[in-house]
């Protein structure tokens, strides 16, 4: 069954459907101009939008409607996790094909609204049109933030601890499965094919870190750690140095880079779209930070190496030696 | 000169200048994860989406970059105004593919802060990345309206009077001769072909009509009259009675049909675009919202009909006769 068959509005009947998650503050949802919502007082709103498109983020033989639905909201509320906020509302914009199946969209909006259900965010709005070839999806969501507590990638300071939340480079390792049609067969497979199309957003950690006070800087690992971690460096006026035997790398990537012949740092350093949570704690706070955050998690918090006054990008050798890194994340014009 | 001459931090660079119009309130603009904004106090948050796919909503080579960057805010605009809201902050998405040029980029974003600027509203983030063929401009805006005022499409009441705030039918007019590829040297035609590519957003006439109280219900004219005013009667549980010889028409769109041979409130009912907006007035208030409407704005409030009890869509002839009117008003998908 395709769009044609039941049109504009006739979709958005059906996808309405379970869109409302948490009704309080909601003066209106979908079906009119616009929505309304009342705001968190004394909080700030948070907003971010993310856009995904086909043949440049995904290819859709590639990836299930669930998978695609789940990501494409996934990535939005990684970026209100790296504010330290809370996510409330998302608005989605879809430009759909003639050859995309209902079951296809539905299939997208069951993997949307199970994360959005997961994570307390409403579905409150969006836009539906055609497309002449490609599927694109535009995500927007709303979140809020206490002031104080809100994390930015500047702030960073000589002497903080650069932590990460999860394994670096398992979503680079699952693209290049995908990519090359490349059977997951293997559980690692199978692990860092998810990693690539599941990823999780670090909202409930990022709450929990930016509560800590202890957090200078964040942003999330979108464009991979060379490059993201970059971005707080630059943003704060600092450099950094990574420790290359610190970086966490999941037993999937070592198995998967044993079979490449590679080293798993560079795919970690050059990966991107593991979403995991980049921050830097201040030294006096990093131990009983990393406790409470393990005890509530049952997951470390990775310490990946330092902040330093000279302006550089460094990374230690297991040999001792430092290195400079290249900013070899993913640059979407290059 | 091309995306890839530049890169994507490069042209983000390039294009922030000129997109914080108004200071206050914002605590983050672009170059952060999210934008964080301080709400309005005691307002609600109206937040609106709409998608522009190229060869479904424009052709690159029928349109300037000034006109489609005013085009894509101004849709977006004019569902704040539909609300009775005022537009604060705008989020740009955009998947720009290898042939659009930086020049065309760069005039998307001037006609875009043009429009931003004459109506205090930021560009404070969005997403920006490749597309294999079509450019696509997804755009997000966040207003606010006091919770009492905020205009919706349910709540009209039969005996409510039906006005636009302008012509119907122009921007259809417009789009024949784009699509046709009909020059526009005639003062006529380039009127119709500007209510087609330049739409103004009546935010301010919006914010006035709401303020009055006398408005039961409101929506702006994106899919054409015969389309819009159905969603009110709809939401509202009424039906409508418009009168053809009350319908807007301008002398552009006399003339143009003329020529065609065909009857202008015909494109008035099918056309879409117009983006004027659609209220029902209370009966008691109508003629001194008219009056102060028209002293405010120098310009009419147009009342094309009233609101009836039985759940019809009539439009009474110049000639007396009552006749239904078929929904004829842009679906995307049928």
């Amino acid at each position: 069954m395709g769009l044609t068959d039941i049109g504009e509005f006739g979709f958005i009947r059906r996808v309405r459907r379970g869109c409302l998650i948490r009704e309080a503050g909601v003066v209106r949802a979908i079906g009119d101009d616009a929505a309304a919502v009342a705001g968190d007082p004394g909080q700030l709103t948070l907003v971010t939008t993310d856009l995904l498109v086909e043949r440049v983020h995904f290819l859709r033989e590639s990836i299930t409607g669930v998978e695609l639905g789940h990501k494409s909201l996934a990535v939005n509320l990684s970026d209100i996790a790296a504010m330290g906020g809370t996510a409330r509302d998302a608005f989605i914009s879809l430009a759909i094909p003639e050859d995309c199946s209902i079951e296809f969209l539905d299939a997208f909006y069951d993997g949307m609204k199970a994360l959005a259900a997961e994570f307390d965010v409403n579905i409150l709005g969006g836009d539906t049109t055609r497309s002449k070839q490609d599927l694109v999806v535009n995500i927007a969501v709303i979140g809020s933030v206490p002031e104080p507590q809100m994390l930015l990638r500047s702030g960073a300071a000589p002497g903080d601890i650069i932590v990460s939340t999860g394994f670096l480079g398992d979503s680079r390792a699952g693209l290049h499965l995908v990519l090359n049609h490349i059977a997951t067969e293997t559980p690692a497979f199978r692990a860092l094919r998810r990693a690539h199309v599941l990823p999780k957003p670090y909202l409930r950690e990022g709450r929990f870190l930016a509560g800590t006070g202890a957090v200078t800087a964040a942003i999330d690992t979108s464009d991979g750690l060379s490059s993201d971690i970059r971005h707080i460096a630059e943003e704060s006026g600092v450099g950094v140095r990574l420790y290359a035997d610190r970086i966490p790398i999941s037993d999937h990537l070592t198995a998967f880079c044993r079979g490449m012949n590679s080293d798993p740092v560079d795919w970690a350093l050059s990966g991107g779209e593991d979403y995991t949570l980049l921050c830097t704690v201040t030294p006096d706070s990093i131990e009983p930070v990393c406790r409470r955050y393990k005890e509530k998690y049952a997951s470390p918090l990775y310490r990946i190496g330092e902040v330093i006054e000279a302006k550089n990008m460094e990374i230690v050798q297991p040999s001792g030696e430092v290195k400079p890194f290249d900013v070899t994340g993913w640059n979407h014009f290059r």
